[in-house]
């Protein structure tokens, strides 16, 4: 069973009369009046990360993941509460070190603080993260309008292609490696851009479990469908390159997720004033689609205008 | 390590800006200009609770858990998160079935509401529970008063009596089992008291490491110590039986923790008051002690004066 499918099954109902739960499908929790927007996810290692070899790396991504989802909402990040099970080798005092030294250094860079949390002994290393922040509005999942452009922020691609180098499923040089990897452990957030949403985008998801995956988790209430441009999702110049040369493809490197980019929707009126944003921060910010009538399939197509196939959607937790 | 060494050693200058986390030593996080009280606690299979084959019992036991870390300062928790790591035998259908019915019930006994969590597959079951409430203050620790007296709502050592038998180390009959595995999984928080306690309560905790390690942590950042009257641990007359039939130490049996108790301080003017209130709420309080000056030190002591030691002062997670 999808995760999806369990919560629509069993736990939906236990939130049905509560409306800041937004159905429990939206990435956070949203209490209009108090102001109140949470967020809890879990990070399992050998699911969610590889392994434990770099703890300040790993710390730093599943820190940045977590306040991931309250950025793509609109919502500066204030609070969060690290909960972790671990063993003594996990959690030895060289390790420790190196998570407190990291959480410093994002605390630094995000402007939230540590608020408290929980170590329990476990074989089994996991972390949760619940990540606070105050907000008068969110932008809401589910809002798209019909004829809307597609827009997603930075590059797609490359923490999975990192993953596949440190799995050893890709072989690069030492310069592509290290710039790989760097970019699977330190997703790249745009915490400058999250008030600046509001001004356009009318609904928005960042980027966890895929790009086809996650738009369709943003529209999956509409009777809506999309049409991209696999030409327009933007890679770097290092994946660009690498796609060309291993001849790989490049729909199935950029919907595997892990990229924490932010996706949104907005009125075609809108396309100067996120232009101008784009430029005015130094974030890149590229037009990838459009939002259609349900009338039509959703789909991929390719400069010439072909349909692209895709085999996998993006990553689901199954049980 | 200890935990709580852990947390002083490398997280707490994570928090030193900002007075909310209360240094992460007590309980609970509250902003009081939000007047947001937090409190996220882990749960792993083998360590928090025996084992799943009761899925109904263990998730009450865990959310009671987590929401008696708000209740034992004064507020009545509104939200819960739950995120779950599990396979799917774990998360079977029959199982979500049961977590799923069980929330309910809890939900409509402590009237508190799913807002979110996550799922994600592991072979380690563990839980993390994050609780919300509202407050315009809460009852800190560390803030007692000398000579205070000490008190404890309910009885103690009862759901320890309850993991021994489940761990076949006592043998009872049927009707005892019953009754103390009960106690091991349905700890009886007292909400209605919630409120109440601001009227008399100078500080307070809720008992889960155990009465003694307990009671420590709640004025180890005073110059206090305290003096109990063993007789006056209040404990049922199943438990009395059980003692004295088995020929087992009381102190050994109260103090070992996962009660989920109320423990609190209050000034000897407050006597009748929290009499009054006991009574008419139905909630059984005792006065088990007093809060003395750190010239003399911490001691517990039986109907003759004849002070009692004490192997174990309750539960530490150690790494």
């Amino acid at each position: 069973m999808h995760e999806f499918q369990i919560i629509n099954k069993y736990f939906l109902k236990l939130s049905n009369n509560n409306k800041s739960s937004l159905n429990l499908s939206d990435d956070v929790f949203f209490d209009k009046s108090k102001k109140l927007v949470v967020s809890v996810d879990t990070y399992v290692e050998g699911v969610h990360f590889i392994n434990f070899e770099n703890p300040e790396l790993v710390i730093k991504k599943i820190i940045r993941s977590s306040i991931s989802d309250l950025i793509c909402k609109g919502v500066k990040p204030k609070y969060y509460f690290i909960s972790g099970s671990g063993n003594n080798k996990s959690f030895s005092s060289s390790n420790l070190k190196k998570i407190s030294k990291s959480l410093k250094q994002e605390q630094m860079k995000y402007n939230i603080y540590l608020c408290g949390g929980d170590t329990v002994f476990s074989n089994k290393l996991s972390f949760t993260i619940t990540s606070l922040g105050f907000s008068k509005e969110i932008i809401y999942r589910n809002c798209a309008k019909l004829n809307d452009d597609i827009y997603v922020t930075g590059n797609l691609g490359e923490s999975f292609t990192g993953l596949k180098i440190l799995k050893k499923k890709i072989n690069v040089n030492n310069y592509l490696k290290k710039y790989f990897v760097n970019k699977y452990y330190l997703p790249n957030l745009h915490l400058k851009l999250t008030n600046k949403l509001f001004s356009f985008a009318n609904t928005s998801i960042d980027i966890s479990d895929g790009l086809i995956s996650d738009l369709e988790k943003l529209i999956n209430k509409q009777r809506l469908s999309y049409k991209l441009n696999l030409d327009n999702i933007p890679i770097s110049k290092n994946l660009k390159k690498l796609l060309y040369q291993k001849k790989l493809n490049k729909i199935s490197y950029v919907s595997q997720g892990d990229d924490y980019q932010i996706l949104f929707t907005a009125n075609c009126s809108k396309s100067r004033i996120i232009n101008k944003t784009a430029k005015s921060l130094g974030i890149k910010i590229s037009k990838i689609g459009k939002i259609c009538s349900n009338q039509q399939k959703s789909q991929i197509i390719d400069q010439k205008g072909k349909k692209i196939a895709l085999k996998e959607k993006g990553y689901y937790h199954k049980f």
